[in-house]
C-alpha cells in the first residue's frame, strides 16, 4: 500500500479492509446510520471479492447519490411482523435493501430454525445489490436459502415488444460442510443491462438472442437496443420470463408493493421519491426433512460427481460459486480492482466527504 | 360417440370422462390401487386437457409396464413424518409419484394453512407426470404451490460433455381470484427428450442451441443428438444448468435420495427395481405475508398490466398458464386427440386388460 493517490491507472487494486473502511466512511458521511453502512459495506464487498463486478464496489456512488437526495432513508425503523409460525414481512422503511436483505434473512433463518423453514416478505426497500449476498448468508448458519428482487423494467415478455420486468434474479445457496457454498446467482435474462453498455463502449456486436430493439425484434447493435430478452431468448424465452414472473410474484405482490413495471427508474432522474421495492427471502434447515447428516453426504456426493464430469474440449465443469470461490481467493490475495472510471468516482467521493482516499496495493 | 372401435384416424378424440375410465380401469387390473389410479388418472387427464401432451395420456402404457414389472408398488403404504411444524417427509413406498405428489402437496398446503408455509421432501417414489399438476392442486386450494422433481440424465452442465442432470422441472402456481390459476411449468432444458425423436422422425432440423453431440458440442441433426442442452444454450447454460442444479438438491439431496445422475433410466429396460425418485413441493399461504386480500389484488393487477403489453408483430403476450386453459377449453369442448401411436397404444391396452375401449367423439 504506498499510493494512497488514487489515479486512473488499470492495475489500481485494494485491500478489502480499506475498501471496507472506504465504504463505511462515506455511507456514514452521506446520512447512514452504523447498521445501515455495515449492511451495504458486506453486501458489496462480498460481491467485488467474488468478481460480481455488476453489483460491487461500482454501486456505491449510486447508494450515496439515493441517500443524499432522500430517495434512500440512512436511519431507517425498519419493524418485522411476524404473521404466522414461519412466515412474515419486513416493512424496510424505506432504508437500503442491503440491511433489509441481512436483517429479513435473520428472521427466516430463525423461523426456520423453530419451524424448519422460513420466509420473509420485504416491502418499501430498496436496490439490494447483489441477491447472492442473502442466500448465502442462509448457508453460512447452515440453512439452504433463496433470495428474489423486483427491479424497474427492462426486459421483454416472452413475444413482448415492451420492458416489462427487471433482471429479477434468482439466487440460491447451499451449506457445504467444510467448504464454501452452494451459490446460484443469476438475473432470468440472459445478460444484465449494463453488458449491453459495456458492449457498445468497446464496440462490439452483442450475442446473439440477448437484446432486442424499440419494435422487440433481435438485436445484436447495443446503440439500437431498447430491451433486453428473457433468459431463453426469441425461441425459449417463455420459460425465462416466467422465472421472471415468479421472482415478480414472490418479490411485489406477496408484499404488497406495486410491481416492477410500475416502479421509478434505479438511475433516476428523481433520486428523492422512495421506489418501494419488493424482496423475497426463504430459509430452510437441511435436517429438517429427514435424518441429520443426511443432507450433508448428499450435498458432498453430488458436487463430487458433479465436478468430475468430463468438459467440452478446452474447459471444465464447475458447480455453481465455483468460479466466484477462485476469485475471491485471488481477490483476497492480490486485491480488489478498480477499473478507471471506479477509480475518478471514488477519488471524488473521498474529496466530496472528505475521506482518506484508497491505498493501491503495491 | 359414435365409434367404440378406436382405428389409426389422424382425427381420432375422446372424452375426458371416458379417456378418466379407460385409465382408472386400466390402473386397477394392472394394479394399482383405487387411490393411485385416481392419482395418476388425475394427473394425465389434467396435462392432456392443458396441451401438455409429452407429459398426458401417451404416459399411461409405460405406468402399466412398470406396475407390471414391479418396479412401481400399485397398493403402497405412503408414510408421511412431520419433522417441524412446517417441514416433513413423505416416503412414497415405491408408489406413484402421482399419488405422491398429491398427496404432499395436502400435507404442504396444511402446514401452511397453520404456519404460513409448509415443505415436503418425498422420497421413494417413481416418475409423477407433469410437475405442474401439483403446483396447481395449491394454487386451486388458495396457496402458491411450488413442485419440483428430478429425473435420469438427459441433460448436459454447462461446458459438460456428458449428460448429468435430467430435464429436472420447476413450476410454480398462484391462485387467481375467479379465474384460473398462474401457472409455470418448465423443465431446465430448452426442449425435453421426446422432441428431438419427434423433430427426427419427420426429417427436421432441431432448433440452435438445444442438443448436443456425444462430445458435447451443440447439433440441431437429431440422429447426431446424445444430449440436451441447459437452458441459455452454449453460452448462458450456466443458468439452466444452476437452475436444474437446484432442482435437484431440493429434490433428491434433501430427500436423501440418489441424485439423478445415478437413476435408473426411466425407459428401462428394468421394470422391476424401484428407481427412488425424489420431488419437493412447497405450498404458501398469500395472505401470511401482509394484510388479508392485498396478494389477490395485486395479483389481478400484475395480471391485467402484463397482458395489456403490446407484442411483436404476429404475436400475443401471455402469461404462464394463459396457452393452457385456452387448449382446456377448447379439448373440453371438443374432446383430446389421440395420435395414431396413441391409438394404437390404447387399443393394445384395451385388448390385453380387456376394458371397453375408448369412444371416438362423433
Amino acid at each position: 500500500m504506498t499510493d494512497t493517490s488514487p489515479g486512473t491507472s488499470t492495475e489500481f487494486r485494494v485491500a478489502r479492509e480499506d475498501l471496507s473502511r472506504f465504504m463505511q466512511a462515506a455511507l456514514a458521511a452521506a446520512g447512514a446510520d452504523q447498521a445501515s453502512a455495515d449492511a451495504v459495506t458486506r453486501a458489496l464487498v462480498t460481491a467485488s471479492r467474488m468478481g460480481t463486478d455488476s453489483h460491487g464496489l461500482r454501486l456505491l456512488p449510486h447508494y450515496l447519490q439515493a441517500l443524499k437526495g432522500g430517495r434512500i432513508n440512512g436511519a431507517p425503523n425498519m419493524m418485522f411482523h411476524q404473521r404466522l409460525a414461519a412466515t412474515g414481512f419486513l416493512d424496510a422503511d424505506d432504508g437500503l435493501g442491503h440491511l433489509a436483505g441481512y436483517t429479513a434473512m435473520e428472521h427466516a433463518t430463525a423461523m426456520a430454525e423453530v419451524a424448519g423453514i422460513g420466509a420473509v416478505a420485504v416491502g418499501n426497500s430498496s436496490h439490494f445489490g447483489a441477491a447472492g449476498c442473502y442466500a448465502l448468508t442462509a448457508a453460512e448458519r447452515g440453512y439452504l436459502g433463496l433470495a428474489f428482487c423486483n427491479s424497474d423494467p427492462f426486459v421483454l415478455l416472452h413475444d413482448g415488444a415492451k420492458p416489462f420486468h427487471g433482471t429479477n434474479p434468482i439466487a440460491f445457496a447451499a451449506p457445504v460442510a467444510g467448504d464454501n457454498s452452494y451459490l446460484l446467482d443469476m438475473a432470468t435474462s440472459s445478460v444484465p443491462w449494463n453488458r449491453v453498455q459495456q458492449f457498445g463502449a468497446i464496440g462490439r456486436e452483442l450475442p446473439d438472442q440477448v437484446a432486442a430493439n424499440a419494435a422487440g425484434q433481435v438485436s445484436r447493435v447495443p446503440s439500437e437496443v431498447a430491451a433486453l430478452l428473457p433468459l431463453g431468448g426469441s425461441a425459449f424465452g417463455f420459460k425465462g420470463a416466467g422465472l421472471g414472473g415468479m421472482v415478480e410474484i414472490l418479490s411485489s405482490v406477496l408484499s404488497g408493493m406495486q410491481h416492477g413495471f410500475n416502479l421509478l427508474p434505479m438511475g433516476g432522474p428523481d433520486m428523492s421519491t422512495p421506489r418501494g421495492v419488493g424482496h423475497f427471502f426463504l430459509a430452510m434447515k437441511p435436517d429438517a426433512f429427514v435424518e441429520e447428516g443426511t443432507f450433508a453426504r448428499g450435498l458432498a456426493n453430488y458436487l463430487t460427481d458433479l465436478r468430475a464430469q468430463p468438459a467440452t474440449q478446452g474447459s471444465q465443469v464447475m458447480a455453481p460459486g465455483d468460479r466466484e470461490w477462485r476469485c475471491q481467493a485471488q481477490r483476497d490475495a492480490e486485491g480488489i480492482p478498480l477499473d478507471s472510471a471506479n477509480q475518478l468516482a471514488y477519488a471524488e467521493i473521498a474529496e466530496e466527504y472528505r475521506i482518506t482516499p484508497l491505498s493501491q496495493l503495491g
